[in-house]
């Protein structure tokens, strides 16, 4: 009998390859260990759970641990693993009862995720701040969020919760005003669900504008809409200090001013688990993180890694980048899962695609929209944005929609763009991935027969409009 | 000074054309010659006007005749062309008041649209019985269906209406009963309209299932929504006849059935205005409409063809196909006033993309989805179609929505598709447009990196699930 499959990592990717991998290798072994209790959890669904759109913590998990087991995957929750062996091809591993042992692999796969950075913030030991990268962080703010008197326990009905944790936090008396540090996607988010729950909500934003990776257009489309359903956005605003009194959070402290708070939700970023293959030599890459190759393969051997640990390579720059995401890590995961059982599968490239929702405005982005990185990838960007409606005009509900897109001078290819709209906006930013990856220009871009109806679209769809703009400006400087 | 560029048809292309030209080739002149009193309708917005949601029937139109003049363009209304000589570079007009008169042509584009065909049906001077084709109808539909007393003159004000026409069916006693005849978007959007008014509402289809071009998945979903509005719907009922007395409509008789209803509308097709160059030779591609190439010409020296008379070159079958579409009218247009002014530029290739509502439900449709068609254009076609979340399971709002691909067996590649669901689901299919125009493979389109986000989508998005359905059926064949 040979070595199993090995995976690190019990979320999206892990359990991806591992239930791939069984259906396509039925007689073969597969092992997943996972350092906590919780596995496969929604991430994405934190901030619903925590504004009660999402009734149950249950809800947000695709798989039980039963499920995994039945199908035929030897699931060790509460096992960490501490060290790879890449020569012998073993790893050392730990167990919450203090056990240790070591487990050959015949293929390993690294999942370890990604944590929450939180920058100088010091949110441990403080009642009342937080970050948000896990189910126990959510549960913890739901309690916290609720009246000692009114919580709901069923809330956090999942047996893998830090109970005491959450008890210790639905017993504080409820906030009333929230401070939101980072207004990147989590950060918006947690301020609409936060709102939601009727607190006062700050966010603030250390550079000029809102979620940053989507643009200054969208930011500040974002903005407005924050601002218009009473959330104060503070932009150009670094917050200096979270202020405890008495082990309860008490302020946000910025510049001269000092903001009194009872609540406090640090978003400032997410960096990759990559601390298991320190001292193999593996190679990284952006971010520090796991370097891998079209099948997900590291460069140690018969090591893989998939997930918010490890690169994806970019369509439009042939480089690798990291782009933590749960397509990215599902799908990597998928395909991994399947290489390994014997059906070489690439694992995708990636085009940065991201959408995030802010009340009524959807926003998307996708490719190499900061000028600086597209210059540093090799292209000479050119960019136009345009104002466009998001249906025939005389059709009720037509949106105003902001459509940015990048392309190379010299090339005419598409290699990033944005959108923003309170109309399905979105969904639409797929038809502009779809070009990037597949090397479009934005000549032909401009040609593409897309959909038209009055209920959905003008004539020119908003991203033809944009192409038109943008095809007008490439026109100009070759002429 | 040479000839003019000489447009007949002020329409969609025709006025694309002439004002794309203009702005090109400001010093050159362009004669738009058009047989009627209107210009630059929307077409597709008449259903909404019908049923109420667009106010006014001047919102409909997106220009003017003064504004067309004070682009440059020489207008002229009332004028119809009524033969072309292609040697002699010349056309002869007829105008309404009994004129007649030859004009020379540097360049010549046809653009005459097409018009509602009625079948077996006689809707000519019978009260109550209609098809939808220009404004004139449309205002005349919806004086009909108003009480005597209730209807407003100001609904369609706009002087080019047939006031007399609109006059009359003001006067006769508001319909309670609506039959429309032809179950395809025009028919499927009339029924909205008309159940929007109030009505009784019977559609009929004479095949089984609405939507023939959607494919089955879709036509069914769209019956069942309709059903479930209140909308009685035929299928596989051809209708025989539309049976008048007194001159106003009494009933529809299909088979051994007779419905009474006072409103019937015909909606069963429409073909190409091509008679205009009958005689001339020029060559016509499918439903003889008028052949043209990658550039929009004709057959004919210095004659071009565009919008509802023309064909397209399809993306997929690298053959002309006709789709009397707003989105290929206009830009084929806008194309042809490039190239004729100096800039030789493409008209754009088209994939069939359409889309329609139907109360709750969003429709799109894309490609070679129907098999004998497929066939016919060279391909093996695979198919297989999937129910999937539109948004992440947990996420309320969540809509079942079925997905359609279609691929060749042999090159894996995308050929066709549909999609319907009640949450974004119609401009979805710009995302397989894209693919379809790119020639990208089944198996790249499942490794697409489309956009997750909780509140629009699930990790894999509903056009993922079936590319990972169609590929599994793909590769068992293959193996």
């Amino acid at each position: 009998m040979s070595d199993p499959f090995v995976v690190v990592g019990a979320d999206a990717a892990g359990l991806s390859a591992a239930s791939k991998f069984r259906r396509e290798a039925p007689d073969r072994d597969v092992v997943v260990f996972e350092k906590g209790r919780w596995i496969s959890f929604a991430y994405c669904g934190m901030p619903y759970f925590i504004e009660g759109r999402v009734e149950r913590m249950s809800d947000l998990l695709s798989l039980s641990p039963s499920e995994v087991s039945e199908r035929g995957i030897d699931l060790r929750r509460g096992h960490e693993v501490v060290a790879v062996d890449p020569d012998r091809e073993e790893v050392a591993v730990e167990t919450t009862d203090g056990d240790t042992f070591t487990q050959p692999y015949s293929t390993l796969l690294v999942a370890t995720g990604g944590r929450a950075t939180t920058g100088p913030f010091d949110v441990l030991g403080v009642d009342g701040a937080f970050t948000l990268h896990d189910m126990d962080a959510a549960a913890a703010i739901d309690a916290y969020i609720a009246e000692p008197d009114e919580y709901d326990p069923d809330r956090a009905d999942v047996s893998a919760v830090d109970r005491e944790r959450v008890d210790h936090n639905a017993a504080r008396r409820a906030p009333e005003t929230a401070a939101i540090v980072g207004g990147g996607y989590v950060g918006v988010e947690m301020a609409e669900a936060l709102r939601g729950r009727g607190l006062d909500v700050h966010l603030f934003q250390r550079s000029g504008h809102l979620l940053p990776p989507f643009g200054e257009t969208v930011g500040d489309r974002v903005e407005a809409e924050l601002e218009a359903t009473g959330v104060t956005v503070h932009t150009g605003t670094p917050v200096d200090e979270l202020v405890a009194a008495d082990d309860r959070i008490e302020a946000v402290a910025f510049g001269e001013e000092r903001l009194p708070v009872d609540l406090a939700v640090v978003g400032v970023g997410i960096r990759p688990n990559v601390e298991l293959l320190d001292g193999t030599g593996v190679e990284t890459g952006p971010a520090d993180a796991i370097l891998t190759d079209e099948h997900g393969r590291t460069s140690l051997p018969d090591v893989y890694a998939a997930g918010d640990c490890a690169t994806a390579i970019h369509a439009v720059t042939g480089e690798a980048a990291w782009s933590p995401l749960g397509l990215t890590a599902n799908r990597a995961g998928r395909a991994i899962g399947a290489t390994v059982a014997g059906t070489p599968t690439p694992v995708g490239e990636i085009v940065g695609t991201a959408v995030v929702n802010a009340f009524d405005m959807e926003c998307g982005r996708v490719g190499l929209l900061d000028e600086e990185a597209a210059i540093e990838a090799g292209f000479d960007p050119v960019r136009e944005t345009v104002t466009a409606g998001s249906r025939s005009g005389y059709y009720p509900g037509a949106a105003e929609t902001d459509v940015t897109l990048v392309a190379d001078r010299d090339s005419g290819r598409l290699i990033g763009g944005s959108i923003v709209g309170a109309d399905r906006a979105a969904v639409r930013i797929n038809t502009l991935a779809t070009a990037l990856e597949s090397g479009m220009t934005a000549a032909e871009f401009e040609r593409l027969d897309l959909a038209y109806a009055p209920p959905f679209s003008p004539v020119w769809d908003p991203l033809l409009v944009a192409a038109k703009v943008l095809n007008g400006a490439l026109d100009e400087w070759s002429s």
